[in-house]
């Protein structure tokens, strides 16, 4: 994988070799030598005291048990004092939009935390802006001091037919998207039902893929474990991280798959898998961590890839097979096992000092030879790309929306209505299919008993378009409403309120800002987290952005919710791949026939 | 690695998704079903009961529990009766021209011991027909039933400077070589020196085989596991089977190159190696089984890579990480883990069904899906190429020769001279550098005391050379000569003998057949085993080989010779790059110094 995440001033090992040879050799001096620490070596699982290791040009050239002969007056010498050397942790598969970051925020947030290479799909932004999104990611990835290799994202839109997304990937795009520096392989092949009934345009994005020599990423979100998983895995995904018990985890490896256990923000499905390793005791070698989805603030506050690897190792997992599992593992499956994710000649210089390799506190991190972090400090700068102004306008509504424009008219002469209500259940992602009898007042349906008012509000072509329904469950209470245009998968404009006047006004504010999420109340605007790009990510520090998230997730409080992870909850309400009723564009979705829907039900009075 | 050994009658994966996918959703019936076994499954470590089988188009398309739903009214059906489903198994890294048999008559050969996957370096053939006579075997390869992978071979000549060879393999060869659909990587780079000095056309070679995104295969023969060691490593090799105890197995290892284990006809690295997983403990994944050189005897008697499995579950290994040693390892180490070994949905349905893992005898092979071998007996076709007519004639001897031809006149006027005498050691590869007295007979050096002559005479160019030389340890006696074509590693003709005529006799013999192996004594031929392909290989059965290379070791017992392996001696005695004194076209070659020597030392009286 010699073209793989490559930027001009860093060389390949086989543009490097000649000067990795000589240093190895003692001909040249190193740049940096670390030595009087413990070297974790993940290909033959072991600790190895006393180890050192030089580096040069960013790759190491030596690694064993006496540098001392690469050590020239200019080299930088670090005295390890008895710390353990790790490899860079590695992310195996991840969504950067989920800390509404941009990829150089996230990388600078995470860094301290020691990851230094991260498999990312850029899903979100691919529904925003397209193959044009995709390269805006994977061009400032490629800016980044850490690896940030791109999984061109497969299913845009997720649900053909049910939503109508900004713009849509094709197989072309992924076959051509598969040239470019920094992609690794085909994002999360989601389309399962797709893939298991032979749907052709799946099966010719996961054959350009192959065809690249490159790496299909998984997605099997079903217990189905029978023909129909079968037929998924014959069509190619060569990992899925979408297990959650120990059977989802062996069945996936029996396959030939590799199984990616992921503790996210609101993921936590490391704990009731591992136990195939350590109590069934399955060949590791196919096991990776990964976070999948975390937000600004689990990021500022509890850590990344550290946070997954010593929680695996809490749940049981001896501290070198963990370590593995967010190394050596990630890399092999990427094909890069000789590029990076061991401390080996050759191999990208991401290492990691810490005193410990169970509570892994991460004191000092080096990427490409650099020192990145140092005591939760990042130490370099993170570039920013220069994003096109159209990226940044990307709330398109058409007009300005009034509260005529969330009026729910009940039939003609109608007192009650008989309503589907979308019914949020807390901590679970599936909603259920509720059924109401709702208040008509002056014609127009209304939320009562803790049912309040949904509107997808179309937000990529202007067209001014407001699909309305009903929701319960968030518990909102007064004069309030709630938007966003984190709206998976189409990421349109989702709003939530109890007053359609608040309704307008909070949307109309997204349009202003760019994008964001916003929680009013009696006319004013409680909190407000801007994400001008693509309505996405924000370019300012996860710090702040965590600030502003936990603002926003108080004001939801003060509206009345006390749901956990409220938030999520609301960005998902258009996830129309998700039973049982979502949003959309197009109308209410019954997600267990996939099939399009109406509001109100026979029964109405 | 979608293009890698493909033919133009199987599918990629990518090609038969759509099949495939079908097959396992039970939509479409499978080619084949085994079922009643216990499937050996090389991902995850398990032996699972039960499990089933079903393929089609020579891939798997489902594994699991129950294929019943896979089955049609033309689906074969094979019950295995309680027996093992084991992946073909796969050598890591091997000569073909090594069996003195064509690429077809090998694979024949080796297909009822369960080896459906080869990566074969032709190195010898290199030396003989350069870059088209790679391109042959390479092409030949691709024409049978199993999966023969052609590593791109290095190091033609393997000593610039001291021998010339019949072609010269250059960094352009080798770029070029990298397109073709069979080359898998580059073969094992020799010339250790070289790389750990940085020699820019060693540097050339590994770095064309990087880019190309292929496996850089190592050779390292020396015990030296300092910076020169180092220095290696960082140049790029991926795998070395040079190892010999476990020290080397375990530095491997620890420098993120695989180790791989050789059990050839006359190598024995598995024992002394394998400890460091059965007894230090090290992480499995990193060691891979091979055979690198195996004569047709051993293959007509003893077995191939099932031999080599089994004598490392009799060093200790468990019988299960000993086969992932010869089959996922191996897939993995060449980027060929999602193509072949292992039994997963997608991959090449390469199985064996044996009734005990240990003791492992091969019942039945299957290749691409189709059954090869049966109770030892191979089932299918294995197509010989057209090859052209100049391939068989490379015994170019540019006269007749005669037994002037073969006359070491002595310094004028000299009694005795004191010869460098090339001393054969039993059981070993390095010759001693012998100092003799000899008797002067009419002004002419004659052997004496065990001493008796080498030639080389030159056979690429037709030159006409002969160089002339003297060796001690075979201990022939009477008027005899041996003449052999394999002659490591530029394969001109090494002739011994105690009696010139005789000598002459053999070489020209040679020279009619088109190259072999022939033993003469008192005027007549007593054996001759003909190699008429590139004066290495016979395109007869091995057995048919295998029976004349015994009379050939019997002819040569006849003549005197009781050493172990005494064939090999002789073929190696041209190999300039192992110690201490060896033959070339140019002359005689100290190897302590890597230099052209005189045969003559002062003190000749």
């Amino acid at each position: 994988m010699d073209n793989c995440a490559m930027t001009a001033d860093f060389k390949t090992w086989a543009e490097a070799a000649p000067e990795l040879v000589a240093v190895a050799a003692g001909r040249q001096p190193a740049d940096l030598v670390i030595r009087g620490g413990k070297l974790v070596n993940v290909q033959s699982r072991e600790v190895l005291d006393g180890w050192q290791v030089a580096v040069k040009g960013g790759r190491f050239a030596y690694v064993g048990p006496d540098a001392s002969h690469c050590i020239g007056a200019d080299t930088e010498v670090v005295e390890a004092e008895g710390r353990y050397l790790v490899p860079g942790l590695c992310d195996g598969h991840m969504h950067i939009e989920s800390g509404m970051l941009t990829p150089a925020e996230f990388a600078r947030a995470v860094t301290p935390h020691g990851t230094t290479v991260m498999f990312t799909d850029p899903h979100e932004i691919a529904n925003v802006l397209g193959l044009e999104g995709v390269r805006l990611m994977h061009d400032e990835a490629l800016l980044q001091p850490v690896s940030i290799f791109t999984q061109m994202p497969s299913c845009a839109p997720s649900a053909p037919g049910l939503e109508t997304t900004g713009f849509e990937i094709s197989p072309e795009d992924v076959a051509e998207a598969m040239a470019w520096p920094g992609i690794i392989g085909l994002g999360e092949m989601m389309n399962f039902p797709g893939v298991s009934a032979g749907d052709p345009k799946m099966l010719a994005e996961i054959a350009a893929t192959q065809r690249a020599g490159k790496t299909v990423g998984g997605h099997y979100a079903s217990p189905d474990l029978g023909p129909a998983f079968h037929a998924y895995v014959a069509g190619g995904p060569a990992d899925d991280h979408e297990g959650t018990g120990e059977a989802d985890a062996i069945m996936r490896v029996r396959q030939g798959m590799r199984s990616m256990m992921r503790l996210g923000s609101a993921w936590y499905d490391v704990e009731s898998q591992i136990t195939a390793v350590t109590e069934k005791g399955l060949d590791p070698r196919n096991f990776i961590l990964c976070t999948d989805d975390c937000h600004s603030g689990t990021l500022v506050q509890d850590g990344h890839m550290n946070r997954v690897v010593r929680h695996a190792i809490a749940c049981g997992c001896e501290p070198l097979i963990a370590l593995q599992m967010a190394t050596v593992n990630t890399a092999t499956h990427f094909g890069l096992e000789r590029e990076l994710g061991s401390i080996a000649p050759g191999r990208r210089a991401d290492v990691i000092l810490t005193s410990d390799l169970k509570a892994l506190p991460i004191e000092k991190v080096w990427a490409k030879g650099v020192l990145v972090a140092e005591n939760g400090k990042v130490s370099v700068d993170f570039p920013h790309l220069d994003w096109p102004e159209h990226a940044r306008k990307t709330v398109n509504l058409g007009k300005e929306l009034a509260a005529a424009d969330f009026v729910i008219t009940a039939p003609e002469g109608k007192n009650t209505v008989r309503a589907r209500v979308i019914g949020v259940v807390e901590n679970q992602a599936p909603t259920k299919a509720l059924v109401e009898d709702l208040p008509v007042v002056d014609g127009v349906a209304e939320g009562a008993d803790g049912t309040c008012q949904i509107a997808l509000v179309e937000r990529h072509r202007g067209t001014g378009g407001v699909t309305n329904g009903f929701v319960k469950g968030f518990g909102y209470e007064g004069r309030m409403a709630m938007a966003s245009t984190v709206a998976h998968d189409s990421h349109h404009m989702i709003v939530v309120g109890t007053d359609r006047e608040m309704m307008a006004r909070a949307a109309n504010r997204l349009g202003e800002v760019g994008g964001g999420v916003t929680v009013w109340r009696d006319g004013e605007e409680l909190a407000l987290v801007e994400l001008p790009i693509a309505g996405l990510m924000s370019d300012s520090p996860a710090s702040e952005v965590a600030q502003k998230a936990a603002a926003m997730v108080q004001a939801m409080e003060a509206c009345g919710c006390t749901l956990n992870n409220a938030y999520m909850q609301h960005s998902l309400l258009a996830l129309v791949v998700i039973p049982e009723l979502r949003i959309s564009d197009l109308g209410l979705v019954d997600v267990t026939k996939f099939e399009l829907t109406e509001l109100f039900e026979e029964g109405t009075t």
